[in-house]
């Protein structure tokens, strides 16, 4: 997962025999998109026309449907741009430079510690980013830190703000065998939809896109994969991993599987219930299985000897002036793990889990605003300074549907998880529940609260700090209740955990750094990297997986039973539809969450699939990535020029593809 | 938790400065009651009554129930005899006589390893079962494997099949404070239950009884705990310690976590949803929270690192002939370790997991027992041997009732979770599911099962094999369906598992009498044990916590909403209720689960008690105890004969209890 400015093109000419250069990846570069729903995406047109998979767009689609029209269960099918429908709060950005601020990011830090460290490297950062993008609402500025503080980059992009949905197939053909062949291998996934970048109400014009190509992948061909991966751990410290080990993942997987629960008792209340909790189920399920892969890894003694291997290769490459300098800082991110474990529950149920809520979440992010408002930017919380603003209001004002069922069964269950971790009496539960029982606050409050209509929404945040105080939403008062406590956990998490840790991994990386130059790629910043890999099966225990299911095996596969059944279109189309297709395949590429919608891109730079997945041992890749077994699982797009054409019959959408295939 | 047998009454005595003797252990033995329930009782008058918990009676509370009387949410209150009802399939047992049957049943396995050895294991010890105790009806036999199969002792019982119910308090006062307290201190938790042992139609003689005292317990005073303590791991290997973090909790804690989620969404359905969910959701929740106690003690490092010094010293002190006979019993149970997690899913999902469904285990084993029965018992499986296929006979023709939607819930989310963790291709999935999804299965299976009725059951069992062949019971068909399969993958685990690890740990079993001789309490194998202690709290976090809450506390507690709700018996009681009396307090008596519903006894043998909870910490005990921080907890005699009076009134329990007091 290698940044565009330190793509290893000679490494990858030399071993695949190719004679790739700067102009290539430029242009690679530049029909890359970042999608804001967590995902990648591939510009395929000129005018704008991006595909991407349908998971990444499933919350658009939802959001866009109602109990009459569900454009999750049917698809989304459109005729004519005119039918294209924005997707509401949805961006899209396009990388168009990178700069190095290590210097001046650094130099707004020297000495500091603790609170102070954090609050100074916030202000330098946002005041890099307004500096270069100033108010521009077609520019988006971030400081990105790579190599966990090792280097701060400047990364500019090209932004737009108006995302169309154009086509997505049936929840039930793009998620074919659904959570259980989530991350396995044969799959048969139509995992894709497509999205139009607007640019002042008209599709934008995109000179730099990927040429489309039905050519079938074929195994061992080089494959590169340009997307934004989210978060990849594999820098972490031994002692951080075991924190991961034995206190962050139970965590998470023991909510996760109960959430999965409620879920699924919310879905059998009746057909409307099912369709409100659809996209909420697909992805509590498929952070858990995540959850299961990361744990797995974890729990295998050679990826912790390996760490504790390199730990000791870097701590002995210490000498001289360097180790009197950096001192120990990996005993010092371990004295940070003891903090960590000390203020984690308190820190995390009350400043993150309520945000499950979007009631909960815009009546914080209402409040916060409107307090930091009045704060010069660099003072404020870095999400509300000044080049972060737009993101933000973006975010509330943006006309998302809040379903009540859904935010009340969300609501009271982080609720009832707090008082379960933190205990009946801790004050942190007395102050999120009094003497209320969380299911009855929960619905209290999601029942009474206005803030689901964005115009009132609007009003608050345009009101600022008097309305806020004005407000009788209870929702408003609530966040209001709690804020001064979960402000101060959060100062004390950024204190004693944030700031220590950080320290000591700018140190790491100078040490790294010198032991390996510049031969590695930073861990995921959700920022665009490109990875390079083959088409490839895999071995395990004994089996050999191969590379490629082809559009029979998905005829073959079907039962006629959730999450094994045909949609009608694909039913109707059996007859027609071409089985030897390549369907779905693998590739050795490396990736991580928010890679989903890469483009998976051949030798001569053409697009040959969309990638929407890993197998299960690439959830390991978190920690490190295993060549032999890590997989990243593919839509071709020889499979979806066939289907577009003999299932659905969108001739548009073909006709346009075929013209970027010219 | 020390054996009747070899309790160490000298030290106790020493130690707390008194003079038990033989015959105040063989009054205690006694009066000591094991329920099939899972629980342990005290006997408290001369007429067969018994005090136990509330969790322990709650099964069969709910059997009582119906959509217009609730037992469990309204308690159950008997002002004469007549109104006791009978639990259904309820069975009480007293021990009378232990002996060492060790030489006896070590003979039959000499030499041999694998299948054999479990199989002939097996059959000698239901043939010396059967020998003690021929058919009668009001004995019960079981050949118990103490120290891992360092030693093996026949228990005798004399057994009551006739168990009624004669209190009950409110389930909201009985688990006051829900699963956010459990396992927490202070504690408010009415948790008791009276029951009536009856002989032939009548209440049973037990001139062997505690007497009651409503005196308090005072801080310091030592307190006997005399029950049948259910599990304890304390002398796994570390390669099974491993094996139980590692495989078997994590795949618990996911499902128990998401099967949670799932009982709350049927009990959101509607009241009568929630009535029939609410002991399937105790004991999920219960048994939810065991396993975080049980993780948390398996990561922290000490306990590991104290396992792997004993491991150690065992090993170091094998030496000459001892040593070449022993060889290395911790390397073979490493090894069947290999095996295990090999191995695990499959038996799990075939042999196990379904039987949480009430309809599907009354099919499995009137299949198998149709079957098995042909054989000789020493043949069988052995929980169809003729000593004890009567226990497997009551438990089928008892007259429990099955609740559709709860049944349906279960056999779903199994078979679903088979998909899941053994993947959609796996030859088992497809045994178990074939082309149907696991809900559809679920519903066609339960809907259309006749197995819910008794009568239906009965004939299946006396018809034999030629029923069982001739039934179109759907269930029935999808047990055969499955069968050979699954006792399959149940011999291999026997085989390849369940055999090298017996072996070894009879091994390791005479390495740890050669070092410590008779100086250890074994494991924990749900049979009678006694364990002795203080009333005491504990220090944790530099916070001291009392031993005593008191019944004012109740009160301060309360909320108005559940699970801190008052019922309206108590809410009118409060003006009269004594606040002073102690409610619940804290020992250091060892205990596990099973232990509940242990009558807690004071130095004259008085019954102060009832044992129904340990603190989080306690959890921990299944791999070892800690004396500074694992307690006890227990509700006082003192205060349920203040709610007998004051809240309900049974003035027929208060005089039978007062006669027992003299």
């Amino acid at each position: 997962m290698w940044t565009f400015d330190n793509f290893p093109l000679e490494t990858v000419n030399e071993a695949y025999g190719l004679t790739l250069d700067q102009a290539w990846l430029d242009h690679i570069q530049a029909a890359s998109v970042r999608l804001s729903s967590g995902c990648s995406a591939g510009v395929v047109s000129s005018d704008g026309l991006l595909l991407t998979n349908h998971h990444c767009v499933i919350e658009c689609a939802q959001e866009l449907s109602s109990a009459e029209k569900d454009f999750v269960a049917q698809g989304f099918l459109t005729a004519k741009r005119e039918e294209e429908l924005v997707c509401p709060g949805m961006a899209a950005a396009i990388l168009t430079d990178i700069s190095d601020v290590t210097r001046d990011v650094v130099a707004a830090t020297q000495g500091l510690t603790g609170d102070n460290f954090v609050h100074a490297q916030n202000a330098r950062a946002t005041g890099i980013e307004q500096a270069a993008c100033g108010d521009d609402p077609k520019r988006h500025c971030q400081v990105v830190p790579l190599y966990q503080g090792g280097q701060y980059k400047l990364y500019q992009y090209r932004k737009y703000s108006d995302v169309r949905l154009v086509f997505a197939p049936e929840f039930s053909m793009a998620f074919f065998g659904g959570d259980p062949d989530n991350f396995n291998f044969p799959r048969y996934a139509l995992d894709v939809g497509f999205l139009r970048l607007y640019d002042d109400g008209n599709p934008a014009a995109t000179p730099d896109h990927l040429e489309w190509t039905t050519r079938q992948p074929e195994a061992g061909e080089p494959i590169f994969a340009a997307g934004s991966p989210g978060k990849t751990e594999r820098f972490l410290t031994v002692s951080q991993l075991e924190t991961q080990r034995d206190v962050y993942l139970p965590l998470q997987m023991a909510m996760k599987a109960e959430l999965r629960g409620r879920l699924i008792g919310l879905s059998e209340r009746g057909p409307e219930y099912k369709r409100v909790a659809t996209d909420w189920l697909f992805s509590v399920e498929n952070g858990f299985k995540s959850g299961v892969g990361q744990a797995l890894a974890l729990r295998r003694p050679p990826l912790f000897d390996a760490k504790r291997a390199e730990e000791k290769r870097l701590r002995k490459s210490l000498k001289g002036d360097l180790k009197r300098e950096i001192g120990d800082p990996w005993a010092d991110i371990a004295a940070a793990q003891a903090e960590y474990r000390r203020l984690f529950l308190p820190w995390y149920f009350l400043e993150q889990a309520p945000h499950h809520s979007s009631l909960f979440f815009y009546a914080r992010y209402l409040v916060r605003a409107a307090e930091e408002r009045e704060k010069p930017s660099a003072e404020r919380l870095p999400e509300f300074a000044d080049s972060r603003l737009p993101w933000m209001r973006d975010k509330i004002l943006a006309p998302y549907k809040v379903e009540k069922a859904l935010d009340e069964l969300l609501l009271g269950f982080t609720l009832s998880k707090s008082r379960e971790y933190l205990g009946v009496d801790a004050p942190e539960t007395r102050l999120l529940l009094g003497k209320a029982s969380p299911e009855i606050l929960a619905h209290y409050l999601v029942d009474n609260s206005q803030l689901g209509d964005v115009a009132v929404r609007r009003t608050l945040w345009e009101g600022g700090l008097a309305a806020i105080e004005a407000s009788d939403d209870p929702m408003i008062q609530y966040a209001m209740h709690l804020d001064a406590e979960a402000r101060a956990r959060r100062a004390e998490w950024e204190d004693k955990v944030v700031a220590p840790t950080r320290i000591a991994h700018e140190k790491i990386a100078r040490v790294r750094f010198h032991v390996y130059g510049g031969t590695m790629a930073p861990d995921a910043t959700f920022t665009p990297r490109l990875s390079y890999g083959r088409v490839e099966g895999w071995r395990y225990n004994g089996t050999d997986i191969q590379p490629f299911t082809y559009m029979k095996g998905l005829y073959e596969r079907a039962t006629g039973q959730a999450p094994f059944q045909l949609s009608p279109r694909f039913t109707a189309a059996q007859a027609v539809a071409d089985g030897g297709i390549v369907y779905n395949f693998t590739t050795t590429n490396d990736i991580a969450g928010g890679s989903s919608g890469s483009p998976a891109i051949d030798a001569d730079g053409r697009l040959i699939g969309t990638v929407f997945d890993s197998n299960i041992h690439g959830l390991g890749g978190a920690y490190s990535y295993n060549a032999e077994l890590n997989r990243t699982v593919v839509v071709s797009t020889a499979a979806i020029s066939e289907v577009l054409e003999t299932v659905y019959g969108v001739t548009t959408l073909t006709d346009e593809l075929s013209a970027s295939a010219n």
